[in-house]
């Protein structure tokens, strides 16, 4: 039988960035989504926008995990095929991570790092984009994290990560 | 453009259950994601495990929305496509009724009553079909509460729910 | 070393009630309060105020476990000590019910038949008073479920339950 | 009438630490609890636990916000008076984050810094000690973040911030 699980790749970022960081990140999304990876974001705005944009104008399936109870209260971005209504405020950004095989974080603030950092707590592989710059943690290793120079290399990256599952 | 949202409808119930239930929840299912519905459900075995296999034999998309953080404390069924790692344990069913426009109730227990109640409390409407035979609550009224004698009835009703959306 | 643990209720119930559940429920908080459990609730309006008043009242401690993400979401009664901002939405039931040892249910309509559920899904007591009259599950068995005719009865079969944790 | 709310700090930290570490936090959470404050923690070990030690020590009140649904899954720390049992797994970091008046941060690591990155994301104070030493965000600025050289100058900072609620 056929394998019947999905490839995952969670894109997180701010929900704003400069027009650079969004064309960037439509770019990366698209070019994981034409290979058949599934791009999950938080979808809202932004970077949000950016990666389910560019992976529905590749033909790619794009989840948006929500912070609302529903579309009332966080309307999905229009990119987002199929919305997931957590409910949880800004713990959904757990199930983000969770839910991803590997993370694609650029850009963003704090919401961006707190997820950089549930990441790497549970081993899960992080490609940072022109985002947080991390400092060795104050104990322990620094865990799996990629700092990729361009596009193309992140999509390297992410690919690789995912065929590692 | 076209719409780029796509309808998913929920389907709640026990984890254990009899061949009859499990045989015609696979039919419910299939039904559906014939007609292009995303089949949403709890990602374990049952009903669960129905609901997906039915969906995926037809050719449709399938979401697991699994309480444990990984596929290690909670693996899915062979038949979610998706896997959603909420982390949230029994909480998740709320991640589940939010999610879907329309929620299908077959058979069940507690959890299952637990979903049927939260999805009256937020007015989602539910189409059962051989589960809880709720009495009136206590206080307010009835809610969006459908029984379907039939699969057929089940299917028919679900699909009209979610094309009222 | 004495035992540091200190005994939990918790107090479930509709956000509007009649006059006289308000009491009864004022009456059975203020009695379990005097005994030294601590009354758990969702922090909200009516059974939930009831139960921090008659609690506070009696000089006992109130916890509030809040749908919302902070007091400007959704504010606490003014009989809560100790508010709790879950940012879980309704999910935030399932907190309640785990964090009780026992849970006496008053009133309500699908929100307490949620708790209910979920309480007896876990194997959680439950005593009811002037709530739900479930009929049986439609597979397994009736949980630990203690309809009690007074609040007297409510009491000692609440007091009886947490003494046997 | 008496104020009824009572104020909380939270104190966030690694499940292992430093024998050193573990006796300035027990320092710190003593002295606060000494003054009144409420002492939130993760209730689990390392400085979860001198936290509550400390608190429980002076005489004051503690509360565990625990991972798991209950004692079973992730028993509290002996210094816990109340532990709470969200089911959330690492996601409980958002509620510890949200029920607090001000954060106090100390040693750990990514856990640590998810704790400290939601905090400043939703305009949380947060006093650091010998833990992160975080560079600017990527966009924004850095939010109310206090370092503190030494125990004493902790506690002054979140009484201060505590004050000011």
């Amino acid at each position: 039988m056929k394998k019947i699980h999905r490839p995952v790749v969670g894109i997180m970022g701010g929900s704003t960035c400069s027009k650079e960081l969004y064309n960037d990140t439509r770019l990366m999304a698209g070019k994981l989504a034409a290979r058949g990876v599934v791009i999950l974001c938080g979808g809202g705005s932004g970077i949000m926008e950016a990666a389910a944009r560019g992976a529905s104008e590749s033909g790619g399936l794009t989840l948006g995990i929500l912070p609302g109870s529903s579309a009332g209260q966080t309307p999905p971005n229009r990119w987002i095929q199929i919305p997931i209504y957590t409910g949880l405020s800004d713990a959904r950004n757990a199930v983000n991570v969770r839910s991803s095989q590997a993370i694609l974080a650029v850009g963003g603030s704090y919401g961006t790092l707190s997820e950089i950092a549930l990441a790497l707590k549970i081993g899960k592989p992080v490609v940072t984009y022109k985002t947080w710059d991390l400092p060795p943690p104050p104990t322990g290793d620094r865990g799996p994290l990629h700092a990729a120079g361009n596009p193309d290399e992140a999509v390297r990256l992410l690919l690789d990560l995912v065929e590692m599952e």
